[in-house]
């Protein structure tokens, strides 16, 4: 079972290493890092390199689709490669999975109008634009898509699917192998139990760094040769 | 406040991410993956590369020091150079944290020896024959030392980290930023909740690697000057 994990610049490790920690103990998963160009990708915040081990073009099929989220996800979006690639291998693909702002990336290659779908909590108004029916639950499954909320929502998603994929005892057996028994000191982890100051600052460093991101967007090279899925 | 965390070839990747991505959301952290060289080690099951970006020589202190786990770990309990730099490194930082088997490297540096510690589950007598009285709480607290439970744990460790770095807010601020709102689909994560079947056939898989890792141990090219600590 080939498990084709995205990973890119500006990445959320999080989002890709939750899954992965996971979906690697299934029995049989091959877990392959693909991105635009073999190497050393860096995190949204650059204090963490991930290697790329394989190039898109040289990854045309997957059974398992997995795309994280991160603030890199906007330079993906205007990537006709990299849009173009993620029609191909959900086509073929027996589950495609997101984490967090995943989702949008897969709204951006046209993939999520009229699904059911969902996203880190301030991005689901955007992800709405995307055509995509949103929820705030903390997964979401419709037919082969199966998205979810924001970077450590991956793990829960990702104990889901390996249930789907190899039964509950495989799942429980990887969740007692990670120890997955959380105790966050904390019951903040959602925009419904945080603070409303809590969440007014999360949110304003977020919009922050999207417009900065937003602003630092590169110029296409190589516009596409037809029009990109709309991404008002 | 420079976080150092110690990354290694069959580390376990959540043990060093979780942490990371709590810790790097800290006000004026500087976060640093440091390794025996610079460049990618591969993870426990190889399917993912981590950069190291600075060696350990280039490192001779650090605020916090971050030890994961990981069946690699019983090489570098074997490497005269890694053990010393962790004595060096805990001895001027101000807080040495561990996720999962981290605590049984921290422990065969000797800097556990009648300190109140944890590991992953299958681990606890392994790290009381290094000294630590164990216990099976998810977070254990002592003087300069934290340590917590498998791998997934290091994420509650690292956000009550947080709390007593920085205020509680900000580790709150934090958690809703990673949308750590945990919601695993079973309740299977500890040996205290998991079906017995569950849990042989969880050890007998750890126990197997295990066996096999230690085979595997490479002869020391260089035999320590002085005796290490005793690690029996």
């Amino acid at each position: 079972m080939r498990i084709a994990i995205l990973i890119f610049d500006r990445i959320t490790a999080l989002d890709a290493v939750g899954p992965y920690e996971v979906l690697a103990r299934l029995p049989g998963a091959e877990v392959i890092f693909v991105g635009k160009a073999t190497g050393v990708v860096r995190t949204d915040n650059r204090c963490l390199g991930l290697h790329v081990d394989r190039a898109l073009a040289d990854v045309p099929a997957a059974d398992i689709l997995v795309v994280p989220g991160g603030f890199g996800w906007r330079a993906l979006a205007e990537d006709p490669e990299v849009l173009a690639w993620l029609r191909q291998i959900h086509a073929g693909a027996r589950i495609t999975a997101s984490v967090c702002t995943g989702s949008l990336l897969l709204g951006s290659a046209g993939l999520l109008a009229g699904v059911p779908a969902t996203t880190h909590w301030n991005y689901l108004g955007e992800l709405a634009r995307h055509g995509a029916v949103t929820t705030n639950a903390r997964i979401v499954e419709h037919g082969t898509f199966i998205t979810c909320a924001g970077v450590s929502a991956g793990i829960d998603m990702a104990l889901a699917l390996a249930a789907r994929l190899a039964g509950e005892d495989v799942a429980r057996a990887i969740q007692l192998g990670i120890e997955y028994d959380p105790a966050p000191p904390f019951d903040a982890g959602s925009p419904t139990k945080a603070p409303p100051h809590i969440i007014d600052a999360v949110r304003a460093r977020l919009d922050a760094r999207d417009a900065r991101e937003s602003r630092e967007l590169p110029i296409a090279a190589n516009p596409p040769p037809s029009s990109p899925p709309a991404n008002p």
